[in-house]
């Protein structure tokens, strides 16, 4: 074996000794993992990576994403090898005060605090639990390719060298999100993204498939077109010398895969065949594995090399400058913004334009001004309007063709890569990417969703179409408190244009995820354009004239139905009711002010959507209380096609008629 | 041209005709695919498959789905053609009992009602609005051939020959999921599916990308284990010959597919190119479009034929008999299962048995007794215990791997084939299948989700691997009637072994959807084993002593929290409270009964899961009454590792004390 072979895998059985004490000291967690992956962490680590592990997020380093994230004891032992600097202050913060505390470098004893309530070091990779090396949170399995091919479009945006690396799990890679990131980086040329296939053989129940072997991933590569090289995963310069090869493979347009043939529980056969996966090694079997370790290093030349000769061999390459950051310019005007698109007729005389142009708009003249602004869709940009992005901004759009689940993660990917990144579909379909979007919040990315096409309102193309379960879940989402002290998502659903304008400005001020609701329809204009909307708040659209006239309701409510309600106002006058009508368009939203506006009426409560939303919301505010009536409409029937809204909110029950009876039974 | 490539032509011209007629009455749709789906129809539904018009629902018949689901009008063309049966009054119906109204044969008149809301023509496939043909209902893009792969997994299960056809968009295999499903077909030899992809090379806002051409997909399926023929998609022989080879390539081991070249818009040049995506024709341009088809007839030879001579040419083969329905035998019991097990000493003496263990021994009881019942998994059958079904019943069991979008589609698809199929992996991998599961429920089908490691409670593995964001979209959705009447999903959460193995056996009788969550903990033994859950109530597990001793506070909780305040029952006494508490298991529930028995006191939830669960349907109960107080406790900041349960329940403020200090204010 060469010196550098041998000083390498040395590194790696020292590495692999630690993480297999980790998680015998955490009771729990992935040692065979981590040990099939020892050599290439060390190489990437110790010698291929440009970084500094004093400074581990430095934005002109190379990045790891670790896709396979129970793997990660492995990484931890190297950082605790390199004494990477980890922040032990952000655990359990609740604001991004607390999470900027002193750091400290990374010891083995912080190592052995693995998994602990009160460590940095999270059973999966967490970067907001005060380990900053990494950019993402990992460990639901399939999502850190399409993060790494973020990272990378922001470095290209950046027109920094930066490279990133990926390391993916043979088993993992059954996940279909790996293939539509294959697609997305070849696609958008990313070479400067490596994709590392840990081909260890061994899922968690049993061997991987047939179609997950190292032979099948490599034609599977070749057929999404990138150059993928099948190489022995504990041989540091073979390793070293196929990683070469990207600079050769980019000049062919095509980013460079290893299919890296690793071992599972490599170094120590009492860890190795089936039914080891995420078993820690018993504390009374310890030593002896650790035995088994060093007598691998003994067999392979690689034992007795002096602390000097390894540091004189391993030199880490520092990080490149660190890109600029650019600052953003002024915002043009919704009025502006519609001159521009020549739809001052819309706007200004006919008093009608969709929220979702109104967010095509915006994002466009948010490309116009701030440079960190980058779009993504879904091969549906000519229906939510970010073509006008796409077409302004070449070089800050991503086309993420129909695979959503790519597409937020891919969002989170450059968000960690410090942009500004709106993803845009029908927001049906980012329901097939909710733990994606979980996931991005868990690692504290800030990312900007736009669901267009919302609510039953969509009408014609029926319910594999239309969002409706949405709110629900990222509502809930969104009472947790993230890293920042913000709630983990905000939901915003705009009744019209100029508040969605507002509304998309303003999302890329914030710190936190938002989830803004674009309605397909053309809806009148009900705000005038010098309005704020604050987030978690809510606005009174018809104030009850009180004094007597009439019961008195307040009906909360957001999107299309703030229409239809507005519309039927006088029918609730004839009726008898005193109306106050809000427009709810925030999820989470101050509940108690609501409460205080109905002064004790009765509140009724109307979505296009499942329960979960404005109803949740306000019927357990009012329940703390114990005081206040709520009372809710929502859809409680699985919709179908119909040629107009109104056909459709009749279908599921919320149209002006059910409105009305139901807000008359409830004053009545 | 060949007299039957004339006749198949001609009809494919007759049919697309329609499909246009169609759209354009709707005013919407997407004729363009249709008819570059035109020739394929054609050729599947009136010359290659086994199947009866008059009784398109036929279990002996061959079976087409439409993943690209927007292309149906040219179905729907092909169906009011052959007088298809549909069933206009399944339509917005809420009981099966009106779903099963009279049928009738489809005419031209039932296609131009194409998405009205009287109408069972949707604007996607949905069987349960009134159009058995199919049996899926598709349109959120990615998913049919996963449905295929379920109902050739319930073919086979039949022994019986039947073949499923799925067509899929060329734009549309950029979905992961297609990926998922082909491994999946592959990897199972299911030679019974015959995938077609229409590679028309235009998607929604662009051309497909180059990794979706049709060579490349050729290249992408062969890697994946298929056999790929390259056909003319307009060419009816060559479509014809390239489908008899499917038997050629079941002896190799293969699955086929067929990467069909077309023409979106195929006929009518004016409807070709870039541009027409979802754009149906103007009706003033209609005469003229249909007048390009049948110059297109006209130019193929394939104008003027007779109807004889196509009735002549054009014969449907008959369905084959269809397979028997096994009748189910006697269940075990608990500890019937447990002793066939050797878990006895658990569930006995030591009286500490997991949730999810108690699914495995259920699952496997199921397997013994319902032939009808078949298991599906995500390479975690060692994790969820599904591996006892996998291993005694390992023809009715299918390893799904880790990909968890085409296991929820795929069993979508077995229930469809009239299986009773348990789904199952960790909760948390559920998040990413929210779509599959919600179009399952749209298309009626009736599946059993089992998600497994729920709550903060697993800790030690961290939020990458922690369910806690299923009750609130699950419950949202479950607030919905299905069309027989039910909750669209019914949400359990047992906190013991007796109730969860109740609870799964309860499953398989239950007409609509469940998912049971399964806590990974050895949680203590509450009941009794004659217990019965049943679903949409809940239980008392402490009542009150009532009589003045305390101050009356009825706690509603689930899974591992009825354990945590089981334990301080004692403390609640010292400190002067009068505790109830409620086992609330299932979601919906019957909250106004639970209101009955606070008896007026107030009502303290305790949830290890965000927001949106048994909080908000006590508090939307008690904002109804306007007159009872509700308070509750859920997860309010993102989780983390902890090593034990109890660590992070304290970290999300959900420890002992934190209950029992929020118990105090509330009733102090």
């Amino acid at each position: 074996m060469a010196t550098f072979d041998k000083i390498l895998t040395a590194k790696a059985i020292h590495i692999g000794k630690l993480a297999a004490q980790a998680t015998t000291a955490a009771g729990s967690g992935h040692p065979s993992t981590a040990l099939s992956l020892a050599t290439i962490t060390a190489v990437l680590m110790y010698h291929v990576m440009r970084w500094d592990p004093a400074d581990p997020a430095n934005a002109g380093s190379d990045r790891l994403v670790l896709s396979e994230g129970h793997a990660v004891p492995i990484i931890y032992a190297a950082c605790a090898d390199l004494g990477v600097t980890i922040y032990p202050g952000a655990v359990g913060h609740t604001t991004a005060e607390k999470a900027d505390g002193p750091g400290k470098r990374m010891t083995v004893d912080d190592l052995l605090t693995l998994r602990d309530i009160k460590s940095p070091i999270d059973g999966h990779p967490n970067p907001m639990m005060g380990f900053p090396f990494f950019d993402a949170a990992t460990g639901s399995l399939g999502q850190g390719l399409s993060v790494a091919g973020g990272l990378g479009a922001a470095a290209r945006v950046d027109k920094h060298n930066k490279v990133i690396y990926c390391i993916i799990g043979d088993g993992e890679s059954r996940e279909g999100q790996i293939w539509e990131a294959m697609d997305f980086i070849a696609d958008q040329k990313l070479s400067n993204v490596v994709a590392i296939f840990n081909c260890n053989e061994i899922a968690q129940s049993d061997y991987v498939a047939a179609a997950q072997t190292a032979d099948a991933l490599q034609k599977k590569a070749e057929a999404f077109g990138w150059k993928a090289i099948n190489v022995d995963g504990h041989d540091p310069t073979a390793l070293v010398n196929a990683l070469k090869q990207r600079t050769e493979a980019m000049v062919a347009g095509k980013p460079l895969c290893l299919i890296a043939r690793t071992v599972k529980g490599w170094g120590a056969a009492s860890q190795q065949g089936l039914g080891h996966h995420g078993h820690p090694i018993p504390e009374k079997d310890l030593a002896s594995v650790l035995k088994e370790l060093d007598a691998t290093a003994e067999e392979l030349g690689a034992a007795g090399i002096s602390a000097d000769e390894s540091k004189k061999v391993l030199k880490i390459h520092p990080p490149l400058p660190a890109p600029a950051k650019p600052q953003a310019g002024k915002l043009i005007t919704l009025a502006q913004a519609a001159e521009k698109a020549k739809l001052t007729d819309a706007l200004v005389t006919k008093k009608k334009l969709s929220p979702r142009r109104a967010f095509g708009l915006a994002l466009d003249a948010l490309g116009d001004a701030n440079p960190n602004v980058v779009g993504l869709d879904a091969d549906v940009k000519n229906s939510t309007f970010a073509q006008d992005f796409a077409k302004d901004h070449p070089s800050h759009y991503f086309e993420c063709r129909i695979a959503e689940q790519n597409m937020v993660s891919v969002a989170a990917g450059l968000a960690s890569g410090h942009k500004i990144p709106f993803a845009s579909t029908f927001g049906k379909f980012f329901s097939r990417a909710f733990d994606q979007i979980e996931m991005a919040i868990i690692g504290g990315s800030n990312i900007k969703l736009v669901g267009t096409h919302i609510g039953v309102t969509l009408a014609a193309d029926g319910p594999s179409q239309m969002a409706i379960t949405d709110v629900a879940i990222l509502r809930a989402i969104g009472h947790a408190t993230d890293h920042r002290g913000k709630p983990a998502i905000t939901v915003l659903t705009p009744c019209d244009a100029v508040s969605a304008y507002a509304m998309v400005l303003a999302m890329a001020e914030w710190p936190s995820a938002v989830y803004l609701r674009a309605l397909r329809a053309d809806t009148g204009i009900v705000y005038g354009e010098s309005e704020t909307f604050e987030f978690g708040k809510f606005k009174v659209v018809k104030k009850g004239t009180g004094g007597g006239k009439g019961k008195k309701l307040t009906i909360a409510t957001s999107g299309y139905l703030v229409h239809t309600v507005l519309k039927a106002a006088p029918k609730f006058e004839q009726a008898g009711i005193d109306l106050t009508l809000v427009d709810a368009y925030s999820l989470p939203f101050a509940a108690d002010e609501l409460l205080a506006l109905a002064e004790g009426g009765p509140i009724l409560t109307v979505e296009d959507n499942y329960t979960g939303g404005i109803g949740s919301e306000v019927a357990e505010a009012a329940a703390k209380t114990g005081k206040v009536k709520v009372d809710s409409l929502f859809i409680r029937n699985l919709p179908k096609s119909g040629k107009t809204p109104e056909d459709v909110l009749e279908f599921v029950h919320l149209g002006e008629a059910d409105i009305l009876a139901k807000a008359k039974s409830l004053v009545g």
